[in-house]
């Protein structure tokens, strides 16, 4: 339903309507002017033909240095979700099954039911601070399982998976003889300090993407860090499919890189005050919720709450959320991605309050 | 092979050596200024966030205008090729065909496969100007048919199929219950006049980019018109894995709409210049090749070539060409790109015939 309501929001500005959006993880802020120059320039000097189906060599070498590894295992993706398709698409075979700790971004459902996997999800609650319950986990892991996907800082949850979870979690997963598929696009902007799966030896796989980081969701660019044969299937994907990651966005996000750390700074700064912002708002009513370790998300519980009912009569009055069902078995829940200015977060919330049952 | 060559062909450049490259359909020339222009001034103006699934709303509807069809029909594709995938991966089931022309694009082949589906080819030769044969058609068509593609103007051949045969090809596709992707990348800048699978009706499907006729061939982006319901499940497939292809790129290319005719005519003329001085250097010589309808290939045959290992010895000697096993059963016959400037056809040409065996 997540899209259904983001289409439907698109449709409703279409017609003229002002639609406060707290339904994407989409930052308002614009993507920063030395980016969108090196675009620019990376187009007059003819970077507009084919690109490599494994991305740009500089940008690949880049890439690796970040992350301490060798370009052979780099892959550009057109975003970090085409890398996650392409993943599920081309390790899971029929009868295979993926192992995701709910709740959970909807592409990671969508994608494994799309490739005709089974998808089994292991359940979290706000009342134990979303924490993952390890006997749970090797409940679920069986010699089926292919893969298990980590999403540290979580969407929609905003929570981070400490150390000692994380390692447990790579444990069990590769024991068990499936492949922990990180997804860390969150992490340059957490509030509080993140692991990441590399931490843990070279043998899963990082799914990360210059969106969050960048305020550039639109521009369709992340990448992956993989072993050398799995990197060679994705680019072969990548032939038949995408072809490439257009070569002056790829020139534009090693631009990027340069400014990594300024950038992530002020995206960072800029989150954390909308989420005090928002948490001492939500805090004054009956909603219950977990302070968010990192961007974008709060994800409220309301006792009784149909929040399918409850987002489309909220997107009546001009104010989009996504429902949580939206990211599993969370019908009481629904989650506010905090993408608009302080003021529309103000007078977002207000609404939203007001419209609750 | 098509693209082993491409990717070995771009190391070579990396390592600092010279190649002239026949090998890709990708212009050198420059996208238009207007285009960049146009791109730049949309990123300025914030269309880097996330744009529809569907495509940008002035987009769709100007291209629905051209084809004079519903914005409805038209979804925008991250590049024809996307467009090609996305539309096996959502029709193909296991067990059913597909009926391709051949010599054919690579990627017909490979998408098909990729998905689990049979790929039967229809022969065709030089020695009847490589027409298709109604009556083998006739014979491949079975139950189990779920798509003909067809390419016309034809890569790698640049032959066009002409009305009559066009419409038997529909009609019997058609009337088998098997439906017609028609890819008109090449079309606006045919040098002959082409038919649409439009002007057949609206039961099948056009399958159209921005690379060919705009030299876009790097920004990736393409387009389909289809009947509604598929293209809902194109914007579905679209969520889960591309996303959209990035805004500002939309707009780059609804500016190119604006300037279409000119921008054809001038790559139509450039290139029937330069497949007229390939034709009277290869005719010089024991090639023998069919005079192109469109821009931008020739698919010469010499008797007895075994076009890999030629390839394969050309590129060494800095010259890249796609071997016709890429196209495929055409082991004498090589694919030729016209991409590169006159003074580089000329050049490369000339080592292509000292090559030769």
């Amino acid at each position: 339903m997540l899209y259904e309501i983001s289409e439907k929001a698109i449709q409703l500005e279409n017609q003229g309507k002002r639609i406060i959006k707290f339904n994407l993880g989409d930052p308002n802020l614009p993507t920063s002017p030395e980016i969108i120059e090196a675009a620019y320039e990376a187009m007059k000097q003819g970077k507009t033909r084919y690109s490599s189906a494994a991305g740009e060599k500089k940008l690949r070498e880049e890439l690796a240095k970040i992350h301490n590894v060798s370009a052979d295992n780099v892959v550009v993706t057109n975003g970090s979700k085409w890398a996650v398709f392409s993943l599920m698409f081309l390790l899971l075979k029929r009868g295979e099954n993926v192992v995701v700790p709910s709740p959970h971004w909807t592409s990671y459902e969508l994608a494994a039911k799309r490739v005709g996997a089974e998808i089994r999800f292991l359940r979290r609650d706000l009342d134990s601070e979303w924490k993952v319950d390890i006997s749970k986990l090797e409940n679920l892991v069986d010699k089926n399982t292919r893969l298990v996907i980590l999403n540290s800082p979580n969407n929609p949850t905003s929570k981070v998976i400490d150390e000692k979870t994380f390692g447990e979690i790579v444990q069990i997963a590769n024991e068990g003889g499936a492949t922990v598929l990180s997804d860390e696009v969150y992490s340059d902007i957490s509030f509080v300090e993140t692991k990441s799966i590399l931490d843990f030896g070279t043998d899963n796989i990082l799914v990360n993407g210059f969106s969050k980081t960048f305020a550039m969701t639109g521009w369709r660019i992340g990448y992956v860090i993989v072993e050398r044969e799995l990197a060679q299937k994705m680019i072969k994907l990548n032939q038949i499919t995408t072809t490439c990651v257009p070569g002056f966005i790829q020139y534009a996000a090693l631009k990027g890189l340069e400014f990594r750390k300024r950038i992530a700074d002020e995206i960072r700064e800029q989150f954390r005050l909308r989420a005090d912002l928002a948490c001492s708002i939500l805090s004054k009513t009956k909603m219950r919720f977990s302070r968010p370790d990192a961007p974008f998300y709060l994800f409220p519980k309301v006792d009784g709450l149909d929040s399918e009912r409850f987002s489309l009569n909220l997107l009546d009055r001009g104010v989009a959320i996504a429902p949580g069902t939206a990211f599993g078995d969370y019908r009481e829940h629904f989650r506010i991605a905090l993408s608009v200015p302080e003021k529309d977060i103000e007078e977002g919330l207000e609404k939203l309050c007001e419209a609750l049952p």
